[in-house]
């Protein structure tokens, strides 16, 4: 696609995927790394050099064998590059050196996205003598986090000082490194989201997704983040103008604290592919490694290449670590992976060492439910998938039918009947319009985050309850009539279908929930086709039923047919 | 993964995609064939052999440096394979050389099929004479196909016999090889399944897909086929019962012939990846690749691994092939495409020839209509992909409104309204029930597979229109009673909303088109969550309209309202 070779600092496993990204294309990369690093493994081009993205002689070397130059890793030697920039007016380094300046010093890092007002927890550059620390302590509160300004990574370099009898651990932990003092976030989650650059500075935001930590390792990452869709938004407006402020392109990881009461906090950027990116491989039509390639060549990038690849795809990523007693041991979790449907296993080429990122798991699903319960296999000590699934939580309803008394289940019970008849997944319950209000308010506007596509709602009488419940969600209500003592349902009928303007109830006959379980399974078709292809056989079945009917009338005559019915 | 070596005999772009595959589970894989070829150039492995896969000695030196040997190409040497399977008993060879053996003679192949019952086209060995080639065309009738037996591909070996006055060009164009007639299958499209087969002998099935030749060389796939689910099916079954008969493991690519009168026949296995299949690459989350690399080394398949990604997933494989008149001029065509939405480029890393198989694009899309658009303007001489976009077809409608008489309209515009409010792209038009039976039979019978979603029908009097089409489709039929000149409605509402068991029609208020197409967004909601934001906006909107009129009439008081509404 371009003829021009791409260099890159680095060659773990960031390096590696992005020259498989950039294999495909057809484009030329050289490794600048260890001899076999894992990038190296899948690459034939005998130019590679050996050595270190932070020896400034093995940089010249590789900067003098490429057209482009990039990095797996910010912890490169920015000197060194903006000497060749000069020396080298030829060669493009994306993301510019400045860029790399500006965030792996994370202080000089903050500083620059307060300049540009982004939000970030409040920081200062401290000495590390303990009365500053003491200071600190007073002016942000304990628990507040001491931070190495730079080579800081998965954790390392950083430390909760959680009172001031910590201070002398924290100065012990970091000595010799340049630190900064922040002040703790209360976070309930960790959002982050990947953006590329283009090189003429637009910008394109992969969906906001939640990485979960464990010993300050990214351990798994939902895509999209479980927040609600506002938040997602902000999140990405964040990101977006936070990246806009740096110069040069290529692709960005952004890391962000969700606060308790609602804000966002931008934690830190990586000026790389990030390991919270690793699920757009199999979650995006364009993976993060591949957008990197795009826009350092300047390839294009058409609106939207970084969105989910259709509306229902979710993805959870499992990072794959070693075991810590038993060398290759998490081979037995990847082994569980491959026999889990629709999971993808990647495998860096590396030894296995405890805690060492070896490799990671994309796991797919057409819901968040569906990727939790495999990932719930992978993790667990079972051989068998099937296992898992069988024990597993109940299928999400799909359906709920509600209903505002007991009294109306004889007729309702047609229709929880037909939804079992046709496999889908519902729940049944009692909600009164009268006598719960509140009740019903809370199942109509939870119903759509909780995965129900539709709702049943049967009632008698003055029938409140299907109006009542289509005025608080924006699903389809279907309403079922239930004939009461007086007035043959008429009364039913009239209250549930005659709705105002602006909030509409699906009404089916008096008493014929039967009706509404169908038409339930007709909407699901929509987002199915499974339901489509059952519904389509059901008309069939029906209408062979008829014809055997008919056929004995017409064989038997109308006397014996109906004597045959007594 | 794994760490048994894999040797593959053949390096061009199939043998490339397979170690692509390989790497990515950290499994070892090493090529025969000519130095650099595209398989080698993404493998540093320096256990290459630099050979051909036809040549005995070659293959002997590759098996004796693998634990599991394999095949991009089934034009291999195999008494060779056999010899060597005597010879290391701890080899593996997959696909097994028998079936190479039964597969790469094409007649041969034919034979095995025949004696295990799978529907192929009649054929017969001739010899290459004039007499035997006339007494073909007058036993099968012209035009028929004279082959090769053997070492044909992508057309070359195989000639159209028109009349007998082109016996004598196809003999000459076939000389020296042994042939075979078959008799013209009258095809109207010819589709395509990859089969996995694992070493317990169980058949996974790819979804069924339509390829479309030019010169012979597959031009583009659409997955999954665009015939009918029951015939994709049956597709599928057939393609089972074929690899189910050939021993050995890895993938398969089956292709068939859907004739004229709804029958299938197989046309041809290739033992191997095969081009159909490349788009499962983005399409499904296990590639063929991968698939045929977890085949050979007997790793998990889980249930449903070949299937598409999500429901909802469509793709166009579209063949990158040298330009015939200017060298690379074919990146033109991947330049667009990395301008397109949702579509991803494979370049093998071969040099541009003329009709050279260079690379190929994947388009993913929620729609085959999405994925033809996208394919259109890459074909196109176009350089920006909105252009295209913008003078494409219209949208293709989600919602069908009818209604059995203009005089409706009036009332029926208002959903109308809404659903161009929503941005929902509908159709509307004039179906009556009593005055055009066949034209409302043919409306609800083609919906679903002309891509509308729900149908939203109104009619008054005795309104029969809405419950008559929704016995004649299975997707959910909303019913607007319009109120006619007597009765005030209450006939077209109880003949709408009165429906039988087992046929429901989602009736809104007499008159209140508003709702049915409000409750058209909702249904889809269920699939599209755009939608189910904007009803959300939608319902918060109407409740601010109302919060202000209550604020107006608290300010200003009763009297003062009603005066100011004259």
């Amino acid at each position: 696609m371009d003829t021009r070779t791409v260099g890159i600092l680095g060659g773990g496993q960031l390096g590696r995927m992005i020259v498989e990204a950039a294999s495909r294309l057809n484009i030329k990369t050289i490794i600048l790394d260890a001899p076999n690093s894992p990038a190296k493994q899948i690459n034939a081009m005998t130019e590679h050099v050996n050595g270190s993205f932070s020896n400034p002689k093995d940089i010249e070397e590789i900067a003098k064998k490429c057209d482009v130059l990039t990095v797996e890793i910010e912890h490169v030697d920015v000197p060194t590059l903006k000497k060749l920039q000069k020396q080298l007016p030829k060669l493009e380094i994306y993301p510019s050196p400045e860029t790399i300046e500006l965030i792996q010093d994370k202080f000089v890092q903050k500083e620059h996205l307060i300049k540009h007002s982004i939000p970030v927890a409040a920081s200062q550059a401290v000495k590390s003598t303990k009365e500053d620390l003491l200071r600190i302590g007073q002016e942000y509160g304990f628990p507040y986090l001491l931070k190495s300004r730079t080579l800081a990574y998965d954790g390392r370099g950083n430390f909760v000082v959680k009172s001031p009898a910590h201070i002398d651990e924290a100065l012990e932990t970091l000595k010799d490194r340049p630190l900064y003092a922040e002040k703790f976030a209360p976070f309930v989650k960790e959002l982050a989201i990947m953006i590329v650059r283009s090189i003429d500075g637009k910008v394109y935001s992969y969906p906001t997704v939640e990485t979960i930590h464990q010993d300050n390792i990214c351990h798994v990452c939902y895509a999209p983040a479980r927040v609600p869709d506002s938040v997602q938004a902000k999140a990405q407006i964040l990101a977006e103008n936070a990246i806009k402020s740096f110069p040069g392109c290529g692709i960005f990881g952004v890391e962000m604290f969700y606060l308790e009461d609602g804000e966002l906090l931008l934690n830190e950027i990586a000026p790389r592919p990030h390991n919270s990116g690793h699920y757009t491989i199999d979650a995006c039509v364009t993976s993060q490694f591949e957008a990197h390639v795009r826009a350092v060549l300047n390839l294009p990038m058409p609106k939207n290449f970084s969105q989910l690849s259709t509306t229902n795809t979710n993805a959870i990523m499992l990072n794959v670590l070693g075991d810590k007693e038993e060398k290759n041991k998490e081979l037995q979790m990847c082994e569980r992976a491959l026999n889990t449907p629709s999971c993808s296993v990647y495998l860096y080429g590396k030894e296995s060492k405890p805690n060492r990122k070896l490799g990671h798991i994309n796991i797919i699903g057409s819901s968040m439910e569906e990727c939790e319960r495999k990932l719930d296999y992978i993790l667990s000590e079972e051989t068998a998938y099937k296992a898992i699934d069988s024990k597993a939580k109940p299928e999400k309803p799909l359906v709920g039918v509600i209903m505002g008394s007991d009294s109306d289940l004889p007729v309702m019970s047609a229709a929880c009947q037909v939804l079992s008849d046709f496999g889908v997944p519902y729940e049944v319950t009692i909600v009164s319009a009268h006598r719960t209000p509140h009740r019903m308010s809370k199942y109509a506007i939870e119903a759509p985050s909780r995965g129900l596509k539709c709702i049943i709602a049967g009632a008698g009488g003055a029938a409140h309850l299907p109006g009542m419940v289509a005025a608080m969600t924006p699903l389809p209500v279907i309403g079922v009539p239930v004939k009461g003592s007086t007035l043959d349902g008429v009364d039913s009928l009239h209250s549930i279908v005659q709705m105002p303007r602006g909030i509409p109830v699906a009404t089916v006959a008096i008493n014929n929930s039967t009706n509404a379980g169908l038409l339930a399974v007709r909407m699901l078709g929509t987002v199915d086709a499974k339901y489509l292809t059952k519904m389509q056989e059901f008309l069939l079945k029906q209408e062979e039923e008829v014809l055997v009917k008919a056929d004995k009338l017409e064989n038997i005559g109308y006397q014996a047919y109906l004597d045959s019915k007594k």
